[in-house]
């Protein structure tokens, strides 16, 4: 297919874009419609429409392929520019549910902005809400103009060099000086240096400080301080040290930084006492429940299974059919990348339950601490410790899996993934922190994995039953046994029954488990392995689990079909095949149908998904601006566009480098005889040997 | 454990050291002894420690942790005065294997300057002693002293913007003319323009241009020729022009750029004609075998097998014991670590295997071509397919493995790996593009699987004996059933068991490919997932193979009980749990035995190589200078190394931001009412309501 350029051609020019509009051409849904679903509702699908073309046209807030070139000073300088702008826009006003959005699409197309504010708004804050009085939150959040980032900015300094994930063993110390009623925040050695606090380095003027509450003499564990840590000229306060951590593997953008304090003082009423109380005379109430203290964290989980579904979503992008190869035309290519698309389409569906599911609860829950209603507060708490495990082991599945889907989809684009312009690998870079960030995923499958097999062990041992999202394991005895589960095609292909599946391989996995810790004395250690699985497939039920239903529920059902048939592409191929070996060893499958999986039933889901990607690719609705990939653009001519960035950033008009003078000299250096002085020549040798 | 330090401690400090130097006064064997197994003998290790030495006291050569604060502009400013600094030392000319060893080891500390020289060293030259006559060879190698970095220096021109792994489809021509005896080189339109082209941007003078032979307007397919793009004074020649690529996900210090070349003209004594001739008045003879022509590129392959082993051997420092926290005494994270340790020594004995026979076949195919001798060249085409199965599938395995194990080992040092200058992040990005390079991983995986499978087809329908290593098929009719090869703890246990279940593995996934590959008119694309594991599983056989080999024939014999156990953790970790579906659903193992691997033989493997991790990791012999790793300095003193390395490089004296004013003004902005102009006031609205 030729196509006249606008440069001269001996030959014809590949034409890319003619073969993206035959595809849209062919569309079989209508990609706006399917927009309604995956942004949860109409009305959040407008939303999402109308903060994108703010952002793209806001001149601070817009981005283009110069942002890949930015350096580590660059880049939080422009960084910290967009936050002051994004500040106006917080200032004027939009509804709660604008303002989640924004957040949302702010850590999609520039995850540095949205981190930087995430750590003053969510965790600073957060932390606040958590712990604090509600007159303290008012006044640290809407009296100083926190939350429209004016007059005070917070940092979250929990982690300290020697401690990352152990919050219990942290070492600052809060002693109280009951002769001045103030608190003496220390940082006793370099082990209990506050590191990768997020905003110190640069921006924070205030810290609220996880710190070992001391009074007395006596250790009452840790607690939470707000601490000014530069006064209103911006100027560090007497007693402490701050520094910048320096480059990073990613979020160069963010201004991670060290607090180290020196017996620095601090008023009583600086600590936040929701829970946890300590009077003038020294007296100390300790909280009812220290779980509560946590119940803040879980907002940053939620965000990160929303931040997965968004993050999927723009890469698996690249299953659609780039123009001149089509590569997705061979069955070797829609294996590879169809998935992602089908995980963009499924997280989707969750994270918008869980991010509901945990507002409600948090909100109920703030609502039984104002009326002090302890009976409610107590089954609170009970739903908080499965929303904990549902949040984890979705924060956990879903960045890993994200991750993944980065890493492939660039490795598909062969070596133009590798260009920084294309976009993948700053993303790759920024991302890959959420999976150890707040929680590494490795530890949480563990705190994941250890309640699973307890419940099962309490199920079959104490009939204790369990409740919301563990319910199926009251099913346990029924399930402990080798009989297959799905029997045929028609099982694998039926969404009911994959779910099914899914919840007697858990229980069989965790009854394993909970033998295997018998036999070690109760050492948990000894089934890692059984925990990340069991983690990644609760993951994988709460996932496909919410999909069934919101597909069930939708509104404009004309679109299901397409929708099912990506519910069954990650059934068979992000879930069986995945953990082919666990459904096998588990008796959940035979040999010969996962067999036909792999060989028959995948190859053909993705063929029948195959002329539909562009369309549900197009139903993210992402703009140029949202992909930000010189290959990744709307209009599909791939070249032009690769080489026009390419040029644009590059201009080659300049054609040498500025350290060529050095080099040329080094290429055309005289010979090794003249630059020895001629000392080992044979003249040399005749008189030297002499 | 509590130790006086050089600051003022308000509590006692962590001594992580302490620690490491207990775990090492425990060593059960010599770590310098294990070096001789690792770099293949007693002589190979004493020149790897030589040119360490070499290259970590030299003032330009050296490295530290500022190497990760550096720009593009500086990262290629440095790569090119080092690439001359290494000038220095080709010069005064060490015997070969020295030369390969810091080939080797270029990569290793430093792959900018590697990889920078490898385009003209290995690829440049390698496509000039694969397609050139001997004479061309000399004259462009020794004579214009390429071979030193004299006076030359050349790049690689075959893949096209819109070509990447297909080198067939090139669309660049050299026509030739021959009213002036001259070739003209041209890029017919923006899809042909070379693209990725390492050295183009900056340094390179002359390019091995892959271009479509065309004589008297018939197209003779791709063949090779020597373009000169800079003048001796470093100016671009007519015609040509040079862009640089811009910034990459890694590898930033190396100059790829793009060239296009309008109607160049060159002499016909500038194409390559080992194979292919054409004369004066045009007549054109064709290679007799079209293979030959890409021998030349297995050697990069097989460097990149070689890298696989030293990046993961750096890597993998980081299963030994850390200090304070003491994690590798956590079941979960030995099976999550000492895996990867067990692949670096697993691999080493691969990758010197591969690379000594690639070197000795590509010479005798070199004398052979010398003396025409057809029939014994015939024989060596034979060998060298058996060698490309053997080199693709160690690659795509080596390099993605390698890249998971930079992966895992940087999670699981959590926050603190996420920080540039311990080194991950670097090296992640600089690693992955070996998956894609010489040949996509995904794309060799194919090459690999079909050949697998057409072999095995050949031997039960034919009856046609396979050769060297795929000669383990011609069992295939004794291994096509149901039969389980892994029976007991004793046969997981045993190394010529293991090989054995590989081998029979591989045989029945072939046949069960060639059945659908007969059902699907013979498509290869429907065998993907199929050939892919093929591919891998045939690589862990090449270097479990050899590893085996290796321990028998071993001198210094006192280590063998060392080695055997990180075999049997290979065998058990990488290749049976890996692959635990396939081992299943081909009834190679029960259930039974790979649950009691996972729960079981592997948690008492690890638990075994524990004691002795920090005498394993010590045997790599790679000095504080090679590991360039804030955390992972020799002396096991985290802590103050980390914290240390990030003061100087980020001084804390520095208490302010370059952009900290303008912030300032953004957090301390007058009201909102007044930058409106109190256009939106009550006085207003009483005024502009009436």
């Amino acid at each position: 297919m030729s196509v006249s350029t606008n440069t001269v051609d001996s030959a014809p020019a590949p034409n890319p874009q003619a073969l993206i509009q035959q595809e849209r051409a062919q569309a079989r849904f209508n990609p706006t419609v399917m927009h309604y679903f995956l942004e949860s509702s109409k009305e959040h699908a407008e939303v999402f429409k109308t903060l994108i073309q703010q952002l793209e046209r806001d001149p601070i807030l817009g981005n283009d392929a110069s942002y890949y070139d930015l350096t580590k000073a660059q880049q939080r300088e422009i960084t910290a520019r967009r936050i002051g702008r994004v500040a106006q826009y917080l200032e004027v006003g939009d509804p709660l549910l604008w303002e989640t959005t924004r957040t949302s699409l702010l850590n999609l197309v520039d995850s540095q902005v949205g981190t930087r504010i995430g750590v003053n708004l969510g965790l600073f804050l957060g932390c606040i809400r958590g712990n604090g009085t509600e007159e303290q939150r008012k006044y640290w959040t809407t009296t100083k103009e926190t939350v429209h980032l004016k007059n005070l900015y917070g940092c979250f300094g929990m982690t300290e060099l020697a401690h990352g994930s152990n919050v219990a063993g942290l070492e600052t110390t809060a002693t109280f000086d009951k002769s001045r009623d103030q608190f003496i925040i220390n940082t006793p050695h370099i082990g209990a240096t506050k590191w990768w606090i997020g905003g110190a380095a640069h921006l924070a003027t205030h810290c609220a400080v996880y710190a070992r509450l001391v009074v007395d003499g006596e250790d009452y564990g840790v607690k939470t301080f707000v601490v000014p840590l530069r006064d209103s000229a911006h100027n560090l306060m007497p007693g402490v040290t701050v520094g910048d951590i320096g480059a990073k593997m990613g979020r160069d953008g963010i201004d991670n930084g060290w607090i180290q304090f020196s017996h620095v003082r601090i008023p009583r009423f600086f600590m936040l006492q929701k829970f946890c109380k300590v009077t003038k005379d020294g007296d100390v109430t300790l909280p009812p429940l220290e779980q509560l203290s946590y119940s803040a964290l879980l907002g940053g989980r939620v965000q990160m299974v929303m931040d997965s579904y968004r993050w999927t979503a723009r890469f698996c992008h690249y299953c659609s059919p780039d123009g001149e190869t089509q590569l997705l035309n061979y069955p070797l290519h829609q294996r590879r990348l169809l998935p992602y698309l089908a995980q963009a389409y499924v997280f989707s569906a969750g994270a918008w339950k869980i991010d509901r599911t945990i507002t409600e609860t948090l909100d109920t829950l703030d609502k039984n601490v104002a009326a002090n209603d302890m009976p409610q507060i107590m089954r609170l708490i009970e739903d908080l410790k499965n929303l904990f495990i549902d949040s984890a082991s979705a924060k956990l599945t879903a960045t890993w899996l994200t991750a993944d889907c980065i890493d492939q989809c660039r490795q598909a684009c062969g070596g133009h993934g590798y260009l920084a312009y294309n976009g993948f690998g700053k993303a790759y870079n920024d991302w890959v922190v959420q999976c150890t960030w707040e929680g590494d995923n490795s530890v949480l499958a563990m705190s994941v994995g250890k309640p699973i097999i307890r419940a099962v062990k309490a199920v079959l041992e104490l009939g204790k039953k369990q409740k919301a999202s563990l319910a199926f394991l009251n099913d346990a005895a029924k399930y402990d046994n080798t009989d297959l589960v799905l029997k045929s095609r028609d099982d694998v292909l039926n969404s009911e029954k994959v779910l099914r599946a899914i919840e007697v391989l858990v229980t069989r996995i965790a009854i394993q488990g909970a033998k295997v810790v018998a036999e070690n004395n109760d050492n948990f250690d000894t089934v890692g392995a059984a925990s990340l699985a069991l983690s990644k497939l609760k993951a994988h039920l709460y996932f496909l689990g919410e999909y069934v239903k919101r597909i069930k529920e939708n509104e404009f059902s004309e679109v299901n079909q397409f929708l099912i048939k990506l519910g069954q592409l990650y059934a068979t191929a992000n879930v069986i095949e995945k953990f082919g070996g666990e459904f096998l060893s588990n008796s959940i499958i035979s040999p010969e149908l996962l067999n036909e999986i792999t060989n028959k039933i995948v190859p053909q889901i993705c063929t029948e998904i195959r002329p539909d990607a562009i369309t549900y690719t197009d139903s993210f609705q992402f703009s140029d601006f949202v992909l930000n990939s010189a290959i990744g653009k709307y209009d599909g001519n791939i070249y032009e566009n690769y080489f026009g960035t390419v040029k644009t950033l590059n201009p080659h008009s300049v054609t040498k480098a500025p350290y060529s003078a050095e080099f040329e000299l080094a290429l055309n250096r005289p010979s090794l005889d003249i630059r020895d002085r001629f000392e080992k020549s044979g003249d040399a040798e005749s008189v030297l040997s002499k």
